[in-house]
């Protein structure tokens, strides 16, 4: 079975016949529908018949993608978009007549003529999916892939992405990667057919964003309600806090990193506010192995403690969304302290810091475990606690150590 | 088994002993240690022995505490102060070393000594819990004491609460309450032995509050990081947003509903933004059924779905904290699907509206027979789901419904 090869795929009440895509991997497969449509199955609950192989070539058609129609300029940078799906690129999706997710590289060069003559451009597809529908095995294939394109000389990476998870793929690409270039996470609030699309605008700014100075993994959208510039939030401290507005991105706790100016006669610029990892700083690193069986838990008042142990079973290890400073009901503090795997606590005030060595419950919960996960945003430390369970040698210390920005530094005493 | 008795209660591997409190139901009880310390004891899980009768005159301390030291004045108001717990007027705790929640209403009187001259004051324990250990439960006793005070005669009832499950309560307190009269929440984020203590300035500008023309469920605490104004909140759209700031409560997706301006020299003045249910509008009525088995689920990638199954499996409800517009991974909807439980659909953006009617996996949702929370914030959802089941005829059409000031009109079309 390989890419390429028209499939049959049963799974529960549902039967797919489409063609296999180039982003299934061995656990998870996306399959392109006649329609169009894409769906994404879950290898170990669907049964796979191969109808037809190759019907699709599918390397010829990445070999084309990567051939921007517009010319190879040596004195412009070159940047690797990837697309991974999303509203961005979104075309009309006729099969229930709303819009979905369908775009690959070459179309958004074909959509956003403005972006020519910016840098030169490669095309990859990494997956194609609605964000909703991420999972930690693709965000693996997006920190290889991102890993390869660096190393096939890209000065600068943007990926296309749905804005529903974004912000957890954006961090789980900071902890696993090392990276001496941009990586530029974009998306759109609006599709491409609307008056409205922030698809442009988001385009340009995160291709300004990827060939300038700062080598992090940022998440660039629109910054206010106007059409004039774009925000960079670092991915582990960003977080999608509007359902529907374009500027709906909000670094949590401060302002964003930097913001691009918009100019539609391609005279933007980018400035940063703090200090940032500079372009060839660090050297290109991959450390993609985690522990997907992480689970987070939101507590919230009347809940009952069995969820907690339902979620620890199959873990390997639980993030707890607690009351302010880092609180649950003292009735769950028996049942953490009977869990064998690492329970780390944030909270859902979002801002702020967890400090459980103020108050009875705070302290009780910390002479039952609990790793006090700072000022972490609760999904941020979910994708921490996956990459430290694979990658650290000490749990508790990589938690509470900044790894990539995700901890901001004490700023005035809170009490 | 009363209030004022000598208890000795085991619960699993612990044993406490002290004077229950008059805040114990039948199903929680809450107990004086005799370090002062409180705790509260699941009935169902506790086995409670009785040491000694009547050790405590319960119901002589409760009239004291009705009596004000100040001078009952025919032309001021009567304000209700309701204690449920929190650092508000907590003490010190000598146990551990740190502070934890002890306090009543009479306490607060001599504690702040700016409330004389503003009202008469009734006072009276409903609970003595720090606010991580809120339950549903306590929601049904609390409300009952305000109608009672209210029906007593009270111009407006400031209720004391730790800051962490406030907007729980609050939004419990809006929708089992019709309330003729102010009814104002108010908590401390640090204790009143720091010079940065919010308590006394929170608890005046409550005090103005509650004898203001808006008789709504309204939060008050500090507006900004001055010591001049409170901002009052709308209990149902109201969050606790930061872990230790005193200016931590926001009203998510709008200004506050109104503000009290503090005057040291007691000048307060109250402002409203906004129309609001005046004075004297609606009858007093309570309604305090409870579904108290509805549970919050909030999806992040990666989750396993059996966590779901096993929230539904013992619950009246489900509300679902999804992605963007109101998503989850597509390999939930078949569960949901399964479910026999009404299931409300929220947005962890927290701000903007939920609409399913966009995507492929929104519509599949609403055809799985998920209910659009509109833009109502998770936990005012969970509350009201709680509330819808146990007092609506029609549920769906109940969580829709504005019935508290929880689902805000339609400003601009979104998309």
């Amino acid at each position: 079975m390989n890419a390429g090869d028209r499939v049959r795929v049963d799974r529960a009440d549902q039967t797919y016949e489409g063609v296999l895509l180039p982003s299934s991997t061995p656990d998870h497969l996306a399959i392109k529908l006649d329609g169009g449509y894409n769906v994404g199955v879950d290898r170990a609950e669907a049964e796979v018949e191969v109808l037809e192989s190759d019907v699709y070539d599918v390397e010829s058609a990445q070999d084309e993608q990567g051939q921007s129609e517009i010319e190879f300029d040596d004195d412009l940078p070159t940047v690797s978009l990837i697309s991974t799906g999303g509203t961005i690129a979104s075309t009309v999706d006729y099969r229930t007549g709303a819009v979905t997710a369908q775009f690959d590289a070459e179309d958004v060069l074909r959509a956003v003529p403005d972006l020519a003559g910016m840098a030169n451009y490669r095309g990859r597809v990494v997956a194609n999916i609605l964000s909703e529908n991420m999972t930690p095995a693709v965000w693996q294939d997006l920190a290889a892939a991102i890993y390869e394109e660096i190393e096939a000389g890209a000065d600068g990476v943007v990926v296309m992405h749905g804005t529903d998870t974004m912000q957890f793929t954006a961090a789980a690409m900071a902890f696993m990667l090392d990276t001496p270039v941009p990586v530029i996470f974009t998306g759109s609030q609006r599709s491409a057919d609307r008056p409205s699309s922030d698809n442009v605008m988001n385009a340009v700014c995160s291709v300004e964003a990827a060939t300038s100075d700062c080598a992090e993994v940022l998440v660039c959208m629109h910054a206010d309600e106007s059409d004039d510039r774009c925000a960079l939030h670092r991915g582990t401290r960003v977080r999608k806090n509007h359902t529907s507005r374009r500027d709906a991105f909000e670094t949590v706790g401060a302002n964003p990193l930097g913001e691009v100016d918009y100019d539609t006669d391609g005279d933007n610029e980018v400035t940063f506010r703090r200090e940032y990892a500079e372009r060839g700083d660090t050297d290109l690193a991959l450390a993609d192995d985690l522990a997907t069986d992480v689970e987070l838990v939101k507590f919230t008042p009347g809940m009952d403690p069995t969820l907690l142990e339902t979620a620890a079973e199959d873990s390997a290890g639980i993030v707890i969304e607690g009351t302010g400073l880092g609180h649950v009901n003292t009735d769950w503090i028996d049942a953490i302290d009977a869990l064998d795997v690492p329970v780390v606590m944030t909270s859902q005030c979002l801002e702020g810091r967890v400090c459980d060595r103020v108050y009875d419950t705070g302290r009780d919960l910390l002479e039952a475990g609990v790793i006090e996960g700072e000022d972490m945003l609760p999904g941020t430390a979910k994708v921490k606690l996956m990459w430290a369970l694979a990658n650290a040698g000490d749990v508790e210390d990589a938690i509470r150590d900044p790894l990539a920005g995700e901890i901001q530094q004490r700023s005035t005493p809170w009490l």
